[in-house]
């Protein structure tokens, strides 16, 4: 086992070896710059860190780890179309520094491009990953969706809220780690349960990010505090608030919520207190927390060392402590 | 073997099967209603009946037919955003029906359900069916960026050309063939013959849409003739012309290809002359036969019996005669 920082630089060297511009370089040069922008590498270090969890050897899993990171740059290439973006890791957007057919275009080349990176593998592993990957892909896709539409709807309910942020980002995490279990030859028992390990994990650490857009510390989180509250995003924590308030409450938080202003902090800041007083924000926490622990309870039942089961909540809590 | 009609008839009521509509609507509506917009289905019907000429049954490749489908009417979605085109068999477009970002999304998630198609065979084939596909796929996407690169280059070759139409259309029509040949079990040089027959039918079938574009009849093409002239579409026909024509000529020709002009009859025959003037007309008449020859020889290597090489030699007579 090596630590995460090693697995990120071993896949950092895997990477630049791949990343190279070939023609039509309108096609291939986007697709570069994306891979070469940087991120903490996480769902790819996951793959390579599970191989070895499960007895493999993580240099056997470098092609699928790089398929599951070229598929999330693809996922950030489109999404960043259709959300308009301007930056990305405080660069340049790939349809803003070419233009939205050359994004559509590299982003459909990105995915064909994970695909054949399983190509590596022999035919019943490559089945195996490929049919993984591609319900993780559609259910990534079918998420988005559901983001899409929860914008435009007022009765999300919170199931259907959870299920549109684990197909959103939590299958990606488990799909990572299950192609680790897949390549490190593991039982099918262990298979799904690491895939278990990672969507829960996933789920808290979404829920999480909800819970810190609005209550985290400016100078660590990293995003704009408030961010979510700004743009009258129906989180977790709003949909708790609407269950938990008083139809005084209610109307209120609708109100905010339907409603443009100038006066960001002001709003920021009645909507945080409302988050409060109704008991969501206390709510969230405890959902975190829950989500964390069905994680680590899946532990137990892997049938590996109790050593890596240790490596893998040490994990677990620093992803949670947001120190990866 | 059945005739093509009946393939077609086999192939829509598995289409037919497949194509409801899941949750989320807001994803799975736009791609029930591009795959029921019709068309000729041409790619999935050469799948069936190859599967038939090597001795397998075509009912086995009803899921690779289908995949081969799903992922033309894929590229069809993104590139109707891409031209910005209003219209696709006389009905609206994807993206004009709904909006550019359903286009975008819609179309991934067919990418994805084509490669899920093929989760129908076992390892082995699964394998080779999908290798194939990926490397097809990225070649499609190769040539609409070459296409896209080639409307602001002045300098475009006939070889770049003719790889251009290759990876854009032909490449397809090839896999789809081998597909067939794949899942009948025929050897690897049949199935690599059948492929280039695909292929260079494919280049043939092309140069002769930019043949007839010019020179077609109006009551038959089925588009506008002369579209490509009046859209100063650098085909076939404009390059040869450019290759063998006066220096008078050719600065005419150049002339022509970058004015836009209301006068679009006069323009249309003006250029028309000229592209017979310069032998241009008569020399992709003549490459059109070179590439269907080419083709119809390759079929004397192939280990199946003459009737069945007679089979294919009518269905390229009948789709070069435009029949089919």
């Amino acid at each position: 086992m090596l630590s995460i920082e090693k697995y990120q630089e071993e896949f950092l060297s895997f990477l630049e070896d791949y990343n190279t511009v070939k023609e039509p370089h309108g096609l291939y040069k986007p697709i570069e710059y994306i891979l070469g922008l940087g991120g903490k590498r996480l769902r790819p270090v996951l793959t390579l860190m599970t191989t070895d969890i499960f007895g493999g050897s993580y240099k056997d899993a470098f092609h699928a780890a790089l398929g599951v990171e070229v598929f999330h740059n693809f996922t950030l290439v489109h999404d960043d179309i259709m959300d308009d973006a301007p930056l990305r890791r405080g660069k340049a957007t790939v349809h803003e520094k070419w233009d939205i057919n050359t994004g559509i275009l590299s982003g459909d080349a990105m995915l064909i491009m994970a695909y054949q990176l399983f190509e590596h593998y022999p035919p019943e592993i490559f089945k195996a990953l490929t049919k993984l990957f591609s319900r993780t892909a559609i259910e990534v896709c079918e998420g988005q969706q559901y983001d899409v539409d929860f914008e435009t709807r007022n009765d999300v309910t919170i199931p259907e809220y959870l299920k549109m942020i684990e197909y959103k980002t939590s299958v990606l995490v488990a799909a990572a780690m299950k192609m680790g279990a897949i390549i490190a030859g593991a039982s099918i028992e262990d298979q799904n349960n690491i895939y278990e390990f990672g969507r829960n994990l996933g789920v808290a650490f979404q829920l999480q990010d909800d819970y810190l857009d609005a209550f985290g510390n400016p100078e660590t989180f990293g995003k704009q505090v408030g961010g979510d509250i700004i743009e009258n995003k129906k989180t977790y924590l709003y949909l708790k608030a609407l269950q938990f308030a008083s139809e005084n409450e209610k109307e209120r938080l609708i109100h905010l919520f339907n409603t443009v202003t100038d006066k960001t902090d002001e709003k920021v800041f009645v909507v945080k207190e409302l988050f409060k007083a109704t008991g969501a924000s206390e709510s969230t926490k405890q959902a975190v927390q829950d989500y964390t622990n069905k994680a680590f309870s899946v532990l137990e039942t892997l049938n590996i060392s109790d050593d890596r089961k240790q490596l893998l909540k040490v994990f677990g809590n620093s992803l949670m402590n947001r120190n990866v």
